[in-house]
């Protein structure tokens, strides 16, 4: 049987929630989210962000609550910003354009956008005089971690958030691995700084602990008109609604989202040590919970032969990057087992 | 604590479901649907529905399946025709317009449209000198039930069946309370007989035993091609699709399916047959677990303080037309309980 | 060679038009509207509107301006509000569906919608528990003169009015027809009136007098924000503008505009009175430029020998209500020996 | 006055359209292209490119025709291959997005793209796991000329369309200045030629010597069904719609269209010429209407006191790449005074 370290959503849930969901199992609760799991997980995540004016909706994937979040806030003639490597860019087949706009992409190689390059790309515009005829950049979409399994630090965060302000660009944050950016040991940025400084942004379940299920918090007012409106029309409404609010209960009524987070940190950086020892480099400078070790042909593989992971890209002729995730569920057994296999290459 | 008749889908999953989610937590599987899990499950419709051929895809919830079925068969001038009481005529926030269809509707009380009214609404079109500047029908939508509670016959799905296929209109059968048509007392019609007449089905989990899911059965070749591009533009492709996978397969493994659906339309028997030996109408004629008793305002009141139920439309200054919903989940004690209320009325 | 009643929009231009055209076609100018005509077809027409504030726009067609102006001010999840034989509604191939929206009908014999059943729809809306589950009523949108030549008269403008902004509705008025509507005898609105009551609206040129053109005004500020982007993505940014501008220019500067219009009317209530005068009954009681007799088949065999008019619907085995238009290109002699049949009928 | 070469569609019509404008202003036809002109025009262009099948159809601008043709080919899922600089791509305010439809870009400097750029991507997605998760490219777009004067020749456009073919993916011709590709003097294609090798184009009207108007010539026939529909949904059925006929057949009666064409690129040889002669570079090897000389900022200066050009974009901190375009009104006067003042630079 392979060990899987291809992605981080191979298992299940989390125990505990699976515990929670079968002592619920036989509830009545109404529909649509408006249960008590959810009132409670919403007051939890307020708390959590220190927002206590913030609106809170439960999604169920990421695909869906980006192309919901951006729908609901852009006109049809404005555009989202992304990096050219963002995950509304590249691996959504097209879910933003679907629903009418385009993405106004930023060269990016590991991820992650500076506030400089958002502020260059609005002044080329405005300052263009067929403006009109081109995309309006209506907001900032940025991931926390990245696709790459980068982060922002506090300070790039709060510059990006200043040009947004200022340019009257909502931010938006796709934090679909929201915990493993919260616990990566470099890392600077806490809940209550994001909701501080995004507009928009979600806290990622399903690669979290959870089913399933993206916690979408509208911190800014003018945002959060008729967004239950607009989860509907995208065919997020999900009917047992309670099922989320069940997860993100659990995950957020005592610290578990941050425990477990820690933890495929904590995995990830043992990988991350045992590749760098064998004199590995890697293709991004990831301190989360996806590593990108470039490795030689044969090395790539004599690993895949006991685990799976994602191969990235081909760097020359001999070597090629790849990805190994961890997450909540990572055994520490299966990674002692993975080093020892790194340290034979 | 009130007990909910308000809908089917007030508790979580059957107990076998949970069970099986359970056991199979902590499987190391790949996303996406691609899991031996989604393998057995697509096999065991297949079979049910003596459809060999037919692709199988597993979606989240009813309105995402209507919406990512009728956007991947419809041309950008066409439209779905519906009962003007449809789902996606009224229920899903225009999501289907939010594809770029338009929703053409068919008037129906009872939410069954006739083989005669489409093929009058397709001739209507094609005869009009202006047909050009007019939505082009394009595929026939149905709910079975309806969302009235009503079911077609076996000859009416074949002569609606026969008149789209005349006409090259695709038929979509919108199929989230499946299992309560397929097994209601006066029901003609097999699944294998729906694979034979429609295009695309879906079989509804959400009501139906399962913390959510549908599953769709394509069975027309020709509409087969890229849906799973369309799943994943529209938000539907669930990362861990193991979970729909291992519902689908423990609902179909061995009839689970039908016989908590039996179990569902027995209780909805029981309750109707209690408001008719109290002499009250009905505002449907529905054989299936939602009822559609005709009260006095007063016999309302006194149920509601014990029960929840919708209010479906007044009547009269006197009366209004309620819905009672039983499910899968539906326990005897509590209806034999309603009963007694009722019969106390 | 048949003599043309089909439609308004059978000729080319009013032949000021055409002379001015003429006169400028050297003349070198900026494009996309952003010439010294455009600017003083503006300021004509805030004038003639008593809108001095206006924002004024010129487009090519009815359907582009019509999906031009309502998808851009919509919200995804909003829907306009119609009579159900508007234009929108029934004659646009699903152009207003294909930006995203649905068209919410309010029933319609005549072509014109009451205060009333806005305020109902609208009401009905809000008061229903699943709201969210359904298209919100967002604009509403009415033709005047309506496809069928009826009229509104200023206390039922105001009415409607009156209701779209209690509601936050935005009154979008369609006036391709618009001349005819404002010369018909019985009509008490002005120009100054629409613009006072209505949020956006268009005088249609097309069928007035010019080659092509609608010149949309904007009342409401609120929704002048970056409308020729809105113009450009829906490929109504004409490179030379300046045509639109001359045109309207020559309507505008002295009066033609409505010069050209009482003519079409008075054509058209002699038709009337001749139809009438045999006996005929109308199918819709039209005072402008469109006329709805109900004929019997062998009268309408007999006339169809000569001209071309349309068949508008059967009444019975026997009769069916036809069409005839007039515009400011219908020669009298034309209508004089149309009477004379007419009357020979 | 201001001396414009900014763009080719500063002035209005070529004089033997404006005349027969004028002589047919007062007959009498059906509207939306159903006129005798509109298939006149269509024999006339049916000829000129050997393609006795194909469909023809008149379209208002290019924007319109381009979002037109390629809304009505793609599927949902799929994206329009196009140059990074592509009009689509660039100028169009995402108005293809706003059917739905990512534009996947291929790099470009000069507007061009290559048969092998088309292979690669095509690969590229098919051969990657997740191409589900990604917009399936789904037609090419070329412009010829490009926005940057540049053109295809014979062997280049055989070679893309080869690849075209052998991917399923049609090829899609923006010809909004056609005739100046047709007529430059190092070009080897003919309209047979574009015919034979592309699934779809359009002959540029707009600016080559009509008011306005673009034929769409649609060869392919799996392309054809409901073309019309299509129009009308994105606003381009003219209701007027012989103009556009009337001025086609102008033009393709007896080679209207070349000669003036030819005119326009004889008068931007001459430019060109003069630029070189005295030392100026250019930004793009353009053998069309459309010049860009690099011009330092005094010569640049110096030139706009008498004549509009546009700027490009800044080469380095003292020299500008610009435009010049010529026409088929350019007049031959004015030529040869800028002429002059280049030589004095």
């Amino acid at each position: 049987m392979m060990i899987r370290f291809e992605c981080d959503y191979t298992e299940g849930a989390h125990a505990r929630i699976m515990k929670r969901l079968m002592d619920t199992n036989e509830e009545q609760t109404p529909g649509y989210g408006m249960d008590e799991h959810c009132e409670r997980a919403r007051a939890y995540i307020r708390k959590a962000c220190q927002a206590e004016n913030a609106d809170v909706h439960f999604l169920v994937g990421g695909t869906q609550a980006n192309t919901t979040i951006i729908a609901s806030i852009l006109r049809p003639h404005q555009g989202a910003v992304a990096a050219s490597t963002g995950h509304i860019a590249v691996h959504e087949t097209g879910a933003i354009e679907a629903t009418g706009h385009k993405v106004l992409t930023l060269p990016s190689d590991d991820g992650k956008i500076k506030a400089e390059q958002v502020k260059e790309l609005y002044d080329a515009h405005w300052n263009d005089v067929t403006h009109e005829h081109m995309v309006q950049p209506g907001l900032v979409y940025i991931s926390h971690p990245t696709e790459n399994g980068t982060t922002y630090s506090k300070s790039e965060l709060e510059a990006i958030s200043k040009v947004c302000r200022e340019c009257g660009m909502p931010l938006v944050m796709d934090g679909a691995r929201l915990g493993y950016g919260l616990t990566a040991k470099d890392s600077d940025l806490s809940l209550a700084d994001i909701a501080r400084l995004c507009d928009v942004f979600y806290i990622g379940g399903t690669k979290v602990g959870a089913l399933m299920g993206e916690a979408v918090v509208i911190v800014n007012d003018a945002l959060k008109k008729d967004f239950r409106y607009s989860i509907k029309q995208h065919g997020g409404m999900l009917a047992k609604g309670r099922l989320l609010g069940i997860q993100f209960e659990t995950l957020f009524e005592d610290g578990l989202y941050y425990e477990i987070s820690q933890h495929a940190v904590d995995m990830a950086m043992m990988i991350r040590e045992a590749f760098a020892e064998q004199g590995f480099s890697f293709r991004y400078d990831s301190m989360t919970n996806q590593q990108f070790p470039i490795l030689p042909n044969e090395a790539l593989l004599k690993l895949s032969e006991k685990y799976s992971f994602s191969h990235w890209e081909k760097v020359d002729a001999e070597n090629s990057a790849v990805r190994f995730c961890t997450s909540w569920a990572t055994k520490k057994e299966n990674v002692e087992m993975l080093i020892k296999d790194i340290k034979a290459l």
